[in-house]
């Protein structure tokens, strides 16, 4: 009763595959006892726990067997109707036709990669980029090749023609994860221009856009140039994570390679879960709810900065997002911020370092604090924490 | 505003990609005139509505923040305890953390292809085999070998020294898609050993077992081989395809992979639908609603062989399942069930050809007839018109 050799069963890309950065936060977040501003777990007071108790209800009493059958790959039609009107704009409508269901929007990640990268392919990204992108992206074999950017995020004049050629570039222009930063209007028309003239498809990744804390975010890209871009939300972040219902928005010949990718992949997204979500929202729900979010989000970012400013030593800085639910921090030069991690877990105070987000020449100062899982006086206490055991390593 | 060339850039596997049967004809069964022997779909009638809706409430109302949040890639651990004390045997024991819950079994497909699968590999699949199968394995670029069967299933003897070094073989030994066959007692001890011998792992995929209609089948190939079977199971058929709840149980070294795999690929299948299948299911509920379904099937089954037997023309040939949802037929030698399929639509009957459900050398004859979806009296009358229709090219 010999097992296979399974290291000669795997293929190249699950031999590659590491134990995942994220995957071991989870795991520390998870001790009840940490201050943990690793995980990018939004807060559960927002949740919309009795109107979706209520949708589940009424969906299930009005359209029981339809909402447990199998449905189509596509998604639920009133849902794609009702997306594809909140990303309309004048100068680039979308039609319910472009958009695509998927299960939370890491698996627009997947079905993008499995409709464009060939191994070897060229696939631009940010400095830094989402974690959970570079994994996704990782397991089509592309080679990453990343975009210089500044405190304002990526530098479009710095796009040259090694650039040309690239499968898409990849950005998060609203409150990136991991930094908060925010993407300049006109670093965006930038963008879209020369996105053009290097002939290159863009890839919007936009599941922060709504947590904007005065309300305004600059236009999308995809309302620049909406002929070569791909834009991707979700509604995690503005109702509940834990549903896996993102979309994704793209030209109509890909987003048929999508569908036929996605079909293959999990035939589709579940049905039950993509009526319920259209029973909340349709009324108008988010216009109420998502500036409850902000507010609650804007708060505590503001008590993450006091705190910082109160408690860190010299050397350390820190950036003061507009939105979102992270904040980008740096030690003083040379401090590997993964090794502050481990004294700090012993301290009970948890953070993400910010190497893992670079495709290349990672920054080992930097690091990713999340301020919106822990409550204000939880953050005070753990940013105190976090500022003893940085000085005990200067 | 010139788009992209997206035949440029879409990836070699995207640029193979067509489109599907399977969605063409989910497309056909959608029209409400027609009498679809085509879809795949479970009887309505069987699913738990009220159980569900209750347990929905239920979860929503005890854990409502937590059933909304991010989860472990692994899945709902309540969850997989039960379907680890459901699928052990006294031989062949499974511990919760071998399983993996997934977004409906095809994604178990999906992430055993990434895990295992790289371009040009082998694949040893039955003789027809499971459509969606062939479409998420392709994805990955395997070279298909077909293992040859009779109408009892796949025939281990004919499995031979080329087949050695195969990443793996696929197989649906219980009322298989698309033939409905059940693989006999006998062959299962011999593919368990002619697998040792050639040192094969196989996926064994099992989404129609509790559907036997005496209650009975062989013991699992996973009991038989459990230390080189992965098994696939599914709550699609036994309560709900709409949720997209399946789950993998799987060797250790191979279930670690298939987590990171899954996390890269969508996070986690969603949390709210794990809590409320396991609340559903969690006091003996399968027990006693398994056996409707049985009940119900086997009638069905025994509706379409008898209105075959009352219409059919002479040379039309089909088999007698135990169990399942689907029958197979053969039309009289030379007559194509692709070319039969485009007349019977315009008489508002539909079936699904067999050829796409074999990797190499379709038999053009053969078609599948699902008996599930449509009640007894339209079956009499569908039937009735594909025999005229069959009659027709005669």
């Amino acid at each position: 009763m010999t097992a296979p050799d399974f290291n000669r069963l795997f293929s190249t890309r699950a031999r590659e595959l590491q134990s995942s950065a994220i995957r071991e936060i989870l795991k520390i977040t998870e001790l009840p006892e940490v201050i943990s501003f690793a995980g990018g777990l939004p807060a559960p007071v927002t949740f919309p726990v009795d109107e979706m108790r209520a949708a589940m209800t009424q969906v299930l009493a009005g359209n029981g067997r339809e909402a447990l059958q199998y449905s189509t790959t596509e998604g639920y039609a009133p849902l794609r109707e009702w997306i594809a009107r909140r990303c309309s704009t004048p100068e680039a409508p979308v039609d319910a036709d472009q958009v695509l269901i998927v299960s939370g929007s890491q698996q627009g990640l997947d079905l993008l990669s499995k409709a464009l990268v060939d191994a070897g392919d060229t696939v631009l990204v940010e400095t830094p980029t989402y974690l959970g992108a570079l994994q996704a992206f990782s397991l089509f074999g592309p080679k990453f090749i990343p975009v210089a950017a500044d405190e304002d995020g990526l530098l479009p004049e710095s796009m040259d023609e090694s650039m040309r050629g690239a499968k898409f570039l990849y950005c998060l222009p609203n409150f990136q994860n991991p930094t908060g930063r925010l993407l300049p209007e006109a670093r965006r028309r930038q963008l879209a221009q020369r996105a053009r003239e290097l002939d290159l498809l863009i890839l919007e990744d936009d599941p922060y856009g709504a947590l904007s804390y005065d309300g305004e975010t600059p236009p999308s890209i995809r309302s620049l140039a909406p002929e070569r871009t791909v834009y991707m939300g979700s509604f995690s972040k503005v109702l509940a994570p834990g549903l896996r219902i993102g979309y994704v928005i793209a030209p109509p010949a890909l987003r048929a390679k999508l569908v036929q990718a996605k079909q293959a992949t999990d035939l589709h997204t579940a049905t039950l879960s993509q009526m319920a979500v259209y029973e909340v929202i349709k009324d108008g729900f988010l216009d109420t709810h998502i500036p409850t979010i902000r507010a609650l989000y804007r708060d505590q970012c503001q008590a993450m900065i006091d705190a910082l400013e109160r408690h860190m030593p010299q050397g350390v800085r820190w950036n003061r997002p507009r939105g979102g639910m992270f904040l980008w921090a740096e030690l003083p030069r040379g401090m590997d911020a993964s090794k502050v991690l481990a004294k700090a877990v012993e301290q009970k105070v948890a953070f993400v370092p910010g190497a893992p987000f670079f495709a290349a020449d990672p920054e080992i100062e930097s690091l990713r604090l999340a301020f919106v899982t822990v409550p204000p006086p939880r953050i005070e206490e753990g940013v105190e924490r976090l500022a003893g055991v940085i000085r005990s390593f200067a």
